[in-house]
Parts: C-alpha cells; structure tokens; sequence
C-alpha cells in the first residue's frame, strides 16, 4: 500500500537519511559497548492513545534496515483505529540493532500516525455531507509524500503533489497575464496535458473563470454562506473547492455548502505526535 | 548565528532538497506559463500571531536558492519574540522564482518558528527556578538538526544531537553487560572521550551508579517529591536531569525540586505551525 | 529561456555528467600534455547546414564549466532558423579548457539541434491547419526534458512530461478497471488534480469514454477519414489528439481532419545529430 | 555480455535515472488508480522492422528493477539480426510494474538497437576489405558507454572511450607545443603508459609524426586516393585510420585503400530509433 | 566486528570509491580483453613479514562487490598477529573479477595492516606499566574510520573520533574565552551532554582547569618527570593523558608516569604498509 | 598545477569528505562554545623537517572551503624543497572557522608532501643515470590521484593511473589466453586505442613479446646483471621497466642497467607523513 504512494526507492532514501541523522558517524556507541553483538531482544510497539496508525510499515523499515534477519510481526494496518493499548507490532531481532533502529522509527511513526490522526477527526466531521476532504501543499518540510500518505490513511484525499502536477492560476497570474482568459490561455499551451483549476475570491469571478476554460475551481476564503451561492452558480459544471483557514469547529458548516471539496493545511502542518511506545519484553 | 549549528553545505542540501519535493521534475508551470521570464515582485512577510522567530535565514535561502538576485530585507531575528503583525522581512525579486519558492519558504519558516514558540512557553513556565529546559532526540524525522536549532532559538539548550555523541546507560544495558559498574566499565573502555549518563528510575539506584562512575544522571519518570530526594542524594556530584511526559501544566513543579536539567520531547514532536503569511504589495 | 523548461540545478547535474563521461578521470590529457596552462584559443561555432538552433545556451555551459572566465558571445537564439554558415556562437579563453570542453558541448547542441530541426519540418507541413504539434514520452534515455525542450524551440508543444503529471486512460487500465466509467472514476477518486485523457481506437468508444468523464481523447492510430468521424462525434466538448506512426508525409492528411492535436514520437527519438562545427582562428 | 563493457553499478545507476526521468515523483499514476495492486500481465516484445538487436538485457533491468519478481524469457541475443516479427522477450509479471516500466525499457531498446542495425549496415559495406569499422566520441550526451556497446554490438570495434585513454595529437596541439616532435615527447614525458596517435592532413606530414614517435596515425579528411598514397608511405609500420564526413556510400573506397581502420561518427550519433513493440497477450 | 565500529552502509561506500578509483570508468581491459567471461581462479593470500592483520573482512569485500559468487575462505581474524609466509585468505571465483579486485583489496590490507603492525609496538612497549595508548585525529585523510579501527586492532584505544564527539578545551579557546573557568562554562552550555577536557601544557594550569570543572585532562608535550608531578597534582580526580611527539623509543618512559593514556599520531599517520601478497595457484 | 592533473571538481569532492570526516555533523563544538562568532586568526604555517613540498594548494581549500574570506598568502610551490623551519603559507581569517578546518588541512598536507619527500629521495639517487622514476598503483586506498601528484611533485612521472587507461599483459593473462601473440591480439581487438605493455621475468620471453607486438616491456624483478642483458636484448625496440621490490639502497645499481624506467611502490604507499604544524601568531 505504502509502495503505491512512494516508490521503494525514495522510501530507501529516507530510512537511510533519518538513521544517518540519529546515528551519525559512530552508531549507537551506548549499545556497541555494553551489549554483546550477538545479543537478541524481543519488543511490543503499542498505542498509548487512541489513534489512526499510519506509518507502520515504514517503521519497519528501519529495523529491518539495520538487521535484515529481524522477525517482524505486523498486527494492524496503516488506516486502522487502534484504540489505546493496542498492540501495533511484534518484533525480536539483534539487540544492538534495534535499539540502534528504535528512536527513528519510533520518531516516524508518531509524526505519520499524528497526522493520520487528526485527519481522521476532520473526516468525520463531514461525514454523511458527501463533500471530500483535501490536503494541501502546506506540509512539514523534507516530509511532502510521507505526509500526504498518512492523510490518506486518515481518509483525506490528495490535491497537488507539487507545482508541476497541476495549474493553479491565482491573482497574481491573472494579474500579471492581462485578464482571467488569458492566462488560461496561456496555460493551455504551455502544458495542455495538465488540469487547470482557477482561484476566485469573490462570485463575480466565477463565470469568467469557467468561460476562460477553468476545469476546476478554488474558493477562497469564502464564508458558507457565499460558498452556498459559488456552488449554485457553478452549477455542476466543473468541480469546487473551499479553501482557507478551515478548523474542526468550522468544517460541517463549509461542507454543508455543497462544495465537492474542502482542503486543509493543518491535518499535514500541526498535527501533534502519535503517542506510540516500544516496550522490550 | 544558524551556520554555527548546521553547515552550510547541510543547509544548502535542505534548501535543495525541499525545493525539490515541491517543484519536481517540471517547477512552478503555472507561474512559467502565466507570468513573463522577467516580471518582478515585491512581497512582505508578517506573523499573523504572537510568535518566537527561527528560521527567517533559512526562508531567505529558499529564495536566494531561485533567484541569487533577490533583494532580501530581514527585519527581525531568529530568537525574537514577533507580536501578531510583525513584518519580518521584506523582499524584491523576480516574480516567477519567488512564487516558486513561496510554500517551501513558508513550510520551513512556519514549522521552526511553531517549535521556537512552543519551546518559549515552556522556558518561560520555569522562569527563576535555576532550572535548565533541554530538548531531546524526540525529533521530525529528517529533521533533527533544524528541529533542535529551532528549540535553541526558543530557548531550550540542546541534548545529545544523536546517538554517537554521549553514552546515555538506560535498564537494558545494565542488564546485559551485568550490572551498571560492568556497564560503565565498558562504556569508558569503548570510548573515554564521551560523556556517561546514567538512566535511574528508582532512588536506589543513584549511589551505585555514581560509584560506578556516571558522569550524569536522568531521572526517568518521577514525580516531584521523588525528584526532590533525588537531588538531595546525589547532592551535587554531578547534573541531574527529569524526564518523562513532562507538559506544561506540570514542568514547574518538576524544576522546582532543584534538578539541573528538564527535558521534554513535545517541543520538537508536535509544535504546531506558526502563522506567518508572504502578502505580495 | 532554457531555464523556464529545466532548472538550473538539473542542467549542471547534466553539463557535469556529460564532461565526465568523455574526461573520465584523467582529463584531455593530450592538451594537458602539450599545450601549457596559460595559453588562449579563439574559436567560431557555425552551422554546416540549414538548421533551427536548440542548445545554445546549453553549449556554453560546458566551456563554462571548466573555464568560469571564458568570453562567449551568442550569436543565435534557441529556435532560430540558421542557413549553412550561421555564425553561432564565439568564444576566447583558456585553450586546455575549451579544448576539453569541444566534444561535449558539440554532441549536446548538435542532438538538441537536430531535434529542433526535424520538429520545424513537421510543424511547416500542418502551417495553416490550426492542429498543433505534440510531441511524446519516446525520447532518448536520460533525455527527455531537453530533448522536449528541443521539440518545443523547434515548434511542438510539449505532451505529458511524465507518467505521473496527467492520467492516460488505455485499454489495459479500462478492461482490469471493468469498463470506462469505472476507470475514470477511480483515477478521479485518486488523483483528482490531474486532468484525465482517455485513449480510443473505435468510434463507438468515444461517447462512453466523455460520459464517463473523460476530459480530453487520444485517437490511436485511426486513418484520416475515420479522425474525420471522430472530430464530428466529439464535436468541441473536449480536445482531441491523433496519435500513431505519423510521418512527415502522412501528417498534412492527418492535421487538415480538424484535430486538436497531433502527436509524432520520432522527432525526440529519431532525429539525425545536426552540423555544426567549431573552428579555432 | 553487457557487463564485460558497462559495470553493474553504471547499468544500475543509468536504469535508475531513466526510470526517474519517466516516473517523476509520483510514478505511474494512471496504473497506480485503475489497477489492482496484484493484477498481473503477460507480454511479448517484437522486432516490427529488419533490426540488429542491441540493449535486451538492459531492456529486462527496467522491469526488474520495478519488479524483481518478473519472469522474462530472453529470445534473442544482443548483436542477433532479427527480421521484422521476432519476438525477442517473453514477459509475465505485475501489471503496474511492467505498465509503469514499458516506456523506459523501449525507449532503451530501441535506441541502442537503432545503433546496432546502422552500424551493421557500414560493417557489411566494407566486408572483404579487411578494414576495420571504429565509433567515435561523436556519441548521444549521457549515453557514451552505451552507445559504444551498441556500435560494438554491430560490429564496430571501439576507439578511444574518453579524452584520459589515450593520446591523440591535432593540429592545434602540434601548433602550440612547437612541432610535432616536441609535442609527442610531451606528451610521453606526461603520460608514457598511453598510446600516442597523431592526426594528419597532408602527406608531408607523415613522415615528421612517424619520427616524432607517433605509434598510430589518423588520416584526417583525406579522399581515397590520397588515402592509398598515405598507406604506402606509412608502410605497415603502425596503423592507420580514415576518418571524416564518412557515409554508407563512401566508406567502401575508403576501405579499400588499405587503411587499418575507419571511423564513423554517425553510428552513434544518428541512427534513428529501431521499430520495436511490446503487446500485451 | 568491524561493522561495530563502521557501518556496512560507510564500508560499501568505500569499496565502491575505491575500486572505481582504480577501475576507472572502462575497468580492468587488460582481462576482459585476454581473459574469457566464464574463466576461473584459485588464489592465496599470505603475510611476507611479521604482521598484525587489520581489515581481511574488508578486502574480502573488495572481491565480493565484483563477484558475488566468489568463494573466500578467512583464515586469520583481525587482531591476530600472523608471522610470516601467514596464510590468511584462500579465494576461488571468476577469473577476471578476482584481478579487477586485486590491486584494491591488497592497497586496503596492506595499509591498515601496517597500521594495526605498528600500534602493536606501541602497546608492547607499555605492557604492564597500566597506562593505555590512545591514536588520535592525525590519520590520512578520508580514511578516519578506517584508520582508528586498524588501531584498535592493533591494541590502542580510540581518542575523538571528531571534532563534534568531545569538547578540548586548548590555549586559544581559553585565550578567546577570558580564561579557563569561562571557556569550560560556556562549553558546558553549549553541549552539556560532551564530555570536557582541559589541554595544560604548565603545571600550573592544573588546578585552575580541575576548579573549572575539566572532567579529563591532556598533558601537552611535557616530559616524563613533570608528567610524573602532574599526575601527583592530578591525584585521580580525572584521568590525564600524555601527548606530544611521542616514539618507540619514548613512550615507555612516559607510560611509567602514571598517566592514564598516552596518545601517539604516527600509528594512523605514519605507518608503511605491510607485505602482503595474493598468488595464483 | 594541481588542476592540471586533478579536476577541481574532484578536488573539491575531497575536501567536503575530508572535512566531513572530521567535523561530523556537528562540527567543532568546541570552538563554536568559546569563541565569538566573528573572531579573527592569524597563523603561520612551516616545516618542521626537512621536506619537498606537495599538497599546498589543497591544504589552502580546506580553509577556503569553511571560510570564503580568509586571506592565504602561500610562501612555497609544490615541488619546493622547503629546508626545516620553512614558512609555507601566512594565514589570516575567522577563528572558528581556521581552528575547525586546520586538522583536515595539515592531515592532507602532511601526508602528501610525506610522499613528495620521499619520492625526491629516490629521484636523487637515479640523478645522471637517465633512469626515469614511476610510480605505481600500489597507492593509499582513496587517494590514488592525489598519491600520483605528490609523487610526480616529487620528481617521479606517473605509471597507469588505472586498470583502463592502458593494456599490461602478466602471466595469467598469456596463460589464459593461450600464448602471448594470442594475448596482444586480442588486447589489440578489444580497445585498439591504449599501449600494450607486455610483462616478462625471464629473457626468453622478450623476443616473442615483441614479436606479438608489445609497445613496451615490464621487467619484473630481474637482478641488475640480467636487466642489462634484458636492456641489450630489446636494443632500443620499445622503452624498458624494472620493477618489483625497489628500494632506496638498490635503485642506483637499477637504473644504471639501461632501463628506460624504474618503478617504485613504496613512494605512495608507505611514505611516513612530514612533519608540518601550524602556529596561531
């Protein structure tokens, strides 16, 4: 599942870099001096909190990359509510190594399940509305894929992976291009290949946007009330998106609107750690 | 000041990274598209919060990285405790490289920042108490050196950086090398030139530790009064330090029992981001 | 320009690659050995046939690489048409380091050349039709952005850059999706930023593939009367594309059945390197 | 085969990059929507035109390096003429890998085969003649190693691989260095473990290289019969290469000269791309 | 045990450096010219002096990392001392990847076999006295790691790794700091969790450093009668080491003062490599 | 000079990893605790000994590489004999910054002006005989290229830098093979462009190696009187080489046999570092 957002080489690429940041030049010396290196452990990785797991094969991979002869049981998937105290992850294996591996995996688990977490709670609120939940480019740097996996898992959907996947035209395109119409145009020829989806911030902004051949529109900042009647003149004919500063308190009422969409920064920006423990047996 | 806690090179290798996961292969096509190779922008960025500041050089990187041109204006510093509405630089450049570098300036100003002032409330909550707040391996993954500057900035001083600088003996090692002498013994034997910590989590384990040769010890999980009789044990031989699930409410309390050190994972697990907008002008 | 379709950092990746393939780690030794360190050369880069210029920029980046001081004067732009005997470019500087550079910077500009060269020919057949030039995912390998960005000086528009900035809808994707609509809508559910194309090779495919969604066609290999069909049935609602073995002969039959688009993968893959010499004077 | 010209970590490191330059970030996401995670596929790969077949075993590294799983079934050899319709590679494996791999290992395949089938033709043109047919460091940028395994696949044998393996003195060298003779004792003195070749124009200046030390010399632009003169001077006393501007047309006079060797910097740099298909079964 | 003190990930890295530095981008064309792709060897690999054996694992890997299928069998163990005509390695595999590793491996055994040699005259010359030999950070450059694990396995204990794992506290720092008490305290803040050592080159400046909390001392460069008086002052409130030029003929003496450790650089920097030979049989 | 034979890139890549090595990733805690952010430094460099200088240049990127502004007066050329006590460069520049790279720069310096150093000494006791001194392949794991430029500062020319930029023909290849004509065709077929050098231990051997083609012949470990029959033998034909088991007392009666060149392994490889320090003034 994992492998289906990010490829196994980029996910290589990170478990080697957080365990290069934890473990320096010189590894967990602490261990290597007082633990024979033949020396096994057996160890219970469990919730402490009820939470949304994501992260959980990743987590894996850390220990698996420091002892390639570890035994790992895998008792919940990634998407799965795990109730305080339920039991995540059996693992036995070289006691030097996966105390080594621990910290960063431990580390990795709780920030990816925190953000499954809480994106979980966001998609509940809209439950039964029929309007889908979104994430954004607002995520934690350095951890852009990672952190849109684990929303995922919270139920959300993706929006934009990065600035090339997608047109996004805003003001200040269409201030600078002369016109809504035309920078549409413009987009259009320069990758006609990509969606363009137009950003508009008042409803006399909406029909310009969808004559200019806007295939998507962005709402911003607009309270429910005005989303309501964005969503009435759109009509159907492209799909919506509200947008902006969009908290737990307020998301029922924007999806209430009738948007197809609400996307939120703080499910992959704010999201606190995953309260996760390691307990050697 | 940020350069003498991470190299350039591993800032430079951040920035690049960073941006990289945010413009792919293809960069910011609406903005190549919509928006003249030569078109410029002015632009402010203001905290739209009651802030502590860490990472404005590092934002102003991101677009130094785009555009060696860009004329940047830093009106505050890092460390700075920003009232919501302080402008905290000001900038000039080429339009289309500063837009493409925007979220991923933006990202990394807003999570720092969210560390620096959730650590300052944290230092401020032990205020006159001689108390020390120490941050610790509880990081972002892939963000450790950042994380721990950013906490720095807020106040905090730094614990290990990673594993291979500082013995830290918990229950586990002594238990396989035999005994915390044995454990101690081999720690010196394996590499004199760093600092043994001890982990106690029970009064009674404080002499024999010291005896054994512990350069310091943590104190794990104890509530105050234990930590009180703690101190009086060890009576200054060598520094003392709490952990263990301390939050707001209760880091008082704990530095008031005269410990020497308080540590606390949350500061760089689960910050939330800053507010801070870039309003073009 | 060149920069607005590859970054920097990409391009210098690339200059750094190429020079170390032909100095592998011994340099021009025959230069190093006769020529000393101080001594200048002039030299004339001119065409040796008709060309349309693609890489000059790219081409004075390799004796920049190795010589930061040499003067170049570019005497052509990208997308220029150059009859045999254009001066293209001068240069004067250090003569071990452009020697060095020579064969690097000349496979470069005449492969891009010759690219930019072939596309021209194909857009002049379709001058006046209104179709617009495409060009594909078959390039060489390891040379897909410039050698699009080749394709686009010599006139083509670019199609999907990647596999992963925009859906194609093929037989395979419908037939284990079970059916059209079931395609459409799961790319719609899991990628809902990117626009969606789907490929028919039938005209009684076209109707279900736009009820399904579909927000652009891709004709596979229909001969001109039956693209003629095809156009009427689509009738505007979406753009459409021809694609499959178009040749410089064929492609003037294909453009005048009032397709959007047409799409030739040999101008990437099978164009003949350009003439183009450097002369020292 | 391959791994006698490439090593394993250059094939590695090249798959890699190919497959990034196509995958982007996100990889194939049209497969990754519409298909099953464990959907399988079985394939043919076929020669569709009269090929020399270079680049199979390099083709079967893409699908390998997405699914390590793959079954392929090689049919034919690198360096095998295949008409038009040999299968040449039996596939069965994921669908999404070998989808996600398809353009990556065609785009390899046929270029290299491309290479492979011109260079045949010059080989078989000078059939009989005993003269040998070399490559050039006229080669695609970023695809020199293989390129010259494609040629040598053809039949070709390889000249210099890069600028460090060998010592070839031109005019310019000649020019500067003070005369011929002082130029290839510089250059033994520098390198003396390398073979020194000289470049020669005009009749008069064989003689001069042969005494300066020139232990092979290449015979620059010279039409046939000034070739044979040249060949009857030199004497068999060490080899001799024609070179420039050399065509299907040309290079059969050129042979029969008795030169050792012809060079021809179109096999690498010019051969269009070779008609292979990969079909789905 | 040498992946307790390097990682696999550093000691890969360091075998692909080095036998790309000596294979070069062609590799060994010598044997793939004359050699056939399937042809075998047999070897032995045996000390020609008396020696310490350091880094057979490492070798061993040098002729894996070409053939994985390659047959050693290990008869000595890092550590050992192996007279000689010592046979210490027998391999069997293919023929032309056993003499592409050759000259890599043998350069790699031989150096840090020579440095484990050497250190273990050092120890010898100590046996008995109680003090320990340290090496230090005088090694050849890009062989750090290497170089202190050699010297581990000739009997001396590792100083520093690097600048970042312990704080030396020199004349210039105290200098700059305003004096002794400042520099350890500003030390202590910065990194508390390092270890902290006062470099003295007088008697004199032994209280002071102790006072200001130094936890270990270096004795600069003094001779055996004052080191002997340091050691009195000292008293064992720390442990104190001797450094300076010290030699075969010196250390003795010096180790009879009572220091704790002696820290000699020429083991690392200085020492010739030993005679090692692989015949065919 | 350096630059001639080493690119800067390489150059540079050195460093970093040099520099890396030693400052790890948190770099020199000990002078960024003590000492203010802009202090300055002033700082002689000498021998202590009396040496032939290699490696200044380098040793001046480290400082250059940490601090952009230092000022670097170099008072010797590599290649100099520098009589003990010699001023080899004055430095001036950020305190921090000098005291964090002067390890890795006296490191690299001291080992390489070790081998220049060493390398004169045999170059000096050849003087007159017209014997040309080469080094070899046996060289610092790592630092083959730097190892060659300190010894060509030394007065040697350089042997094979590689396996791949020139043919040497031993016994196993001859016996594999087939013969030694059978050898040297086919080293001649697969890379025409590089020297073959034909080895041989006894004088029966040198007719037929030339008759097969040799271009030049490696002597290996003959005595002086049969060297002179060898070098009677050849009588001018192709250069001569002695080699194995060089040493400083038998290379005179060596190279007074006739031999074009003589070859030495322990110049690069067992050279004890020179003694070089740098004093802060």
């Amino acid at each position: 599942m994992l492998e289906t957002y990010i490829s196994r080489a980029d996910l290589d690429a990170f478990v080697e870099r957080v365990l290069a940041e934890d473990l320096g030049e010189g590894g967990d010396v602490t261990s290597s001096a007082t633990i024979p290196e033949e020396a096994r452990l057996d160890a219970v990785m469990a919730s402490r909190d009820d939470v949304v797991v994501a992260g959980l094969p990743l987590a894996a991979m850390f220990f698996r990359a420091l002892d390639q002869h570890v035994a790992i049981e895998q008792m919940a998937a990634d998407g799965d509510e795990a109730p305080s105290g339920t039991v995540l992850m059996r693992l036995s294996g070289n006691a030097r190594k996966m105390l080594a591996a621990e910290r960063s995996a431990l580390n990795s688990l709780q920030h990816l399940t925190g953000i499954a977490t809480l994106t979980r709670a966001f998609v509940k609120a809209i439950e039964g509305t029929g309007c889908i939940l979104l994430d954004t480019r607002k995520t934690i740097p350095g951890l852009r894929a990672l952190g849109k996996y684990a929303s995922r898992m919270g139920g959300a959907q993706n929006h934009r992976m990065r600035l090339d996947d997608g047109i996004l035209i805003k003001d200040n395109h269409v201030a600078v291009a002369g016109g809504v119409a035309e920078a549409v145009a413009a987009a259009t020829r320069a990758r006609s290949a990509l969606q363009i989806q137009v950003e508009v911030d008042r409803l006399d902004q909406i029909e310009p946007a969808l004559a200019a051949g806007a295939q998507r529109l962005l709402l911003d900042n607009m309270p429910p009330p005005v989303l309501r009647q964005a969503v009435e003149l759109v009509d159907g004919r492209v799909p919506t998106e509200a947008s902006g500063g969009v908290r737990l308190a307020t998301i029922r009422a924007i999806a209430e609107t009738g948007v197809t969409y609400v996307s939120v920064g703080r499910i992959t920006q704010s999201a606190p750690a995953a309260d996760i423990g390691l307990d050697y047996v």
